[in-house]
């Protein structure tokens, strides 16, 4: 077990970043621009959406992933750049340029993020003076994590140290999300800044496997999105010994960064478009962990139970057959705990106090395990209540 | 193109059918049992609930259908009979030869339904009281749609005739599904009549081929049942030369239950809990007939989309992104139309006039078209807006 402080702070904190935030007149007095630097060069991965209909900015940081390095990602609200065509690249292109002039970088060491409106045009006039009111000398990083947001409601942000290489690493991550949140990234930006000293394909690998098992098991409304983006840098300024694999250092790594990344999984989760509830469900007793992840996120993405649990409705019919609509095996032995109350044995109801367990169902977190026992691997998702306040964010909303 | 007339009729409507429905108590007042007689045994084919957790009645039923020849179909309303273990199988056999018994059948050719609450027993008692009151003399054959229904709305009831082999041929369907309603037959119950003489084999063979593009392809919110079940009778008293394989009749026999098929899905997806709108997505110029099917399947399914459609938002941006998210190729030549108003064309956005396209989004049928432009194959699918009376119906209703 790793042993991990959470410590105040934001997406500067580690070591060598800073961050800014400013208004770019691209949201009516919002902050809608922010930026992330590194005073030297960092290692960069990234995973970004599987949306065959990627936005430009994703398109360009796949580049500034594949050279490995980046120095900046700087971040717009109000307007995605997706759907738009070549002329959308161009402008994104133009981001990166303006960005690198202003902080005297490498062009190709920027990443561009862009969250918003589908189809329309970024106005570079503005992106250009948002840029030039942007400063590296640390003056609003706090606002970063405001900056970002679309329909959030509120900011999330997590900040870990921890002991690697007889150093302290810190490791802070800040995200935005809340509709369109399903797996595989979705209107979902996610940063991560640490000072620890990694390689960069080493640094991709850990990013991969983490994401697999945190941010790509929420889901808020089953939707993905053209922009998801998740940019890690590391700058190696806390002088640790750098970190290599099937090491000590390496497990605690990916511990601090799955803790990060998990935390803020979940704060998309709870911060769902119109969500009362966080939902939290954990699939064990399964053949291998894909079908146990499969099944829990089938699960929290089901709006039946999404619909029961807002009800306070301990429904579990609902949720088996959930479990039975995607599970890959037989399941005859299903044991299924809501809110640690047992409800069935051996795929049979046994007897609960309905009105006490409905009680428990209005807490602002619902747990819900389900023991297949058909194996030893287990998978966790996260995901919210279906409301009425879904449908009227969603439906009064207009493009 | 067959011809093919609808005429007024039910059920029972082809020559030796007959049908009943009467109020076994298992509802309060309404009819909550029918039964689906044949003079004659008849042809039977099925298909059913892909779900693991399949109810007593379908496990059943599988084996009728095994057997290939049924003369009957008993369905109660009210309780599924689902996840009721040993005694659930039990009860679901005592139904089989109660109802063999009443009308002096074999007990392998009658066919079990049972849809409505998961969990709990079927009570023999009121089951064996309904059946006693069942008559074979068609006293009550309209009054079967309405004994079948659960949440839904409105009956589900349909009937062609069509000139196969000489002969008029008849065709009719009933059905009931309104929640849970996705692909792989959602707590959804169809069942279809004909006079038409054809061996059971390619019976079979053709009901699998026409489920796939309608009942499959209708989709209410994303969750298959325990239950879902389809069942064919073909009793051969139409006194047509037989339908066999590679002839215009087997076409026109295809025709025809297609139409069936495929109207009774539409009238389910109209009929979704809490819908104001039927969706119909249609996609064309796909590389194969799957991938447009499921691109369809998953435009109509978007809670996004749903939430728009509700809100008469003509939100392009929903409907690529969805594209985008499952389409297993890539789409940089979207044409785009929604109400027949073109939006998109080669991925990129067109000027539309905005609020006379959200007027047409205020009628009761609406249709998207999505040209891929990337092949000569196409799809349907069919859904519901999802609305806050769905979230009403499934928070308020409890377990």
């Amino acid at each position: 077990m790793t042993k991990m402080t959470e410590i105040k702070g934001n997406i500067a904190s580690p070591k060598g970043f800073v961050a800014d935030a400013t208004h770019a007149e691209l949201k009516f007095q919002k902050l809608d621009m922010g930026v992330i630097l590194s005073e030297v060069p960092a290692a960069v991965a990234g995973v970004f959406t599987t949306n065959k209909v990627s936005a430009a900015p994703v398109k360009l940081d796949k580049t500034v992933v594949a050279g490995g390095v980046a120095q900046a990602i700087i971040v717009n609200s109000a307007i995605a750049n997706a759907v738009t065509g070549e002329e959308g690249l161009i402008n994104a292109k133009k981001t990166q340029r303006l960005l690198a002039e202003k902080f005297d970088l490498d062009a190709k060491h920027v990443a561009v993020c862009s969250t918003g409106v589908i189809g329309k045009q970024l106005p570079m006039d503005k992106i250009a003076l948002g840029i030039s009111k942007l400063s590296a000398t640390n003056g609003h990083s706090d606002g970063f994590s405001e900056a970002i947001l679309t329909t959030d409601l509120v900011k999330k942000e997590i900040v870990y140290q921890v002991e690697l290489g007889g150093e302290v690493v810190t490791v802070a991550g800040v995200c935005k999300g809340s509709g369109m949140i399903h797996p595989n990234m979705a209107t979902m930006l996610g940063f991560i800044t640490t000072d620890a000293k990694i390689a960069q394909p080493l640094l991709q690998e850990i990013l991969s496997e983490v994401i697999e098992v945190t941010f790509n098991q929420i889901t808020v409304d089953g939707d993905t999105s053209t922009n998801d983006t998740v940019l890690v840098l590391a700058n190696g300024q806390a002088g640790n010994a750098e970190i290599t694999a099937d090491t000590a250092d390496y497990d605690g790594f990916k511990a601090v960064l799955a803790a990060v990344c998990q935390t803020l999984a979940k704060k998309i989760a709870a911060d769902g478009e119109g969500a009362t509830k966080l939902i939290e469900v954990n699939v064990t007793g399964a053949p291998d962990e894909l079908s146990a992840r499969m099944i829990a996120k089938h699960i929290v993405g089901s709006s039946l139970v999404k619909t029961a649990i807002f009800g306070a409705d301990p429904n579990w019919g609902r949720v088996i057959s959930a479990i039975g609509q995607v599970a890959p095996f037989e399941v005859p032995d299903i044991e299924l705990e809501i809110q640690s109350d047992l409800v069935l044995l051996h795929s049979t109801p046994v007897d609960f106090d309905q009105a006490e367990l409905s009680e428990k169902l209005k807490e602002k977190i619902v747990v819900i395990d389900v023991e297949l026992n058909n194996g030893d691997k287990s998978g966790t998702a996260w995901g919210c209540d279906l409301t009425y306040k879904y449908v009227e964010i969603n439906a009064l909303y207009h493009s």
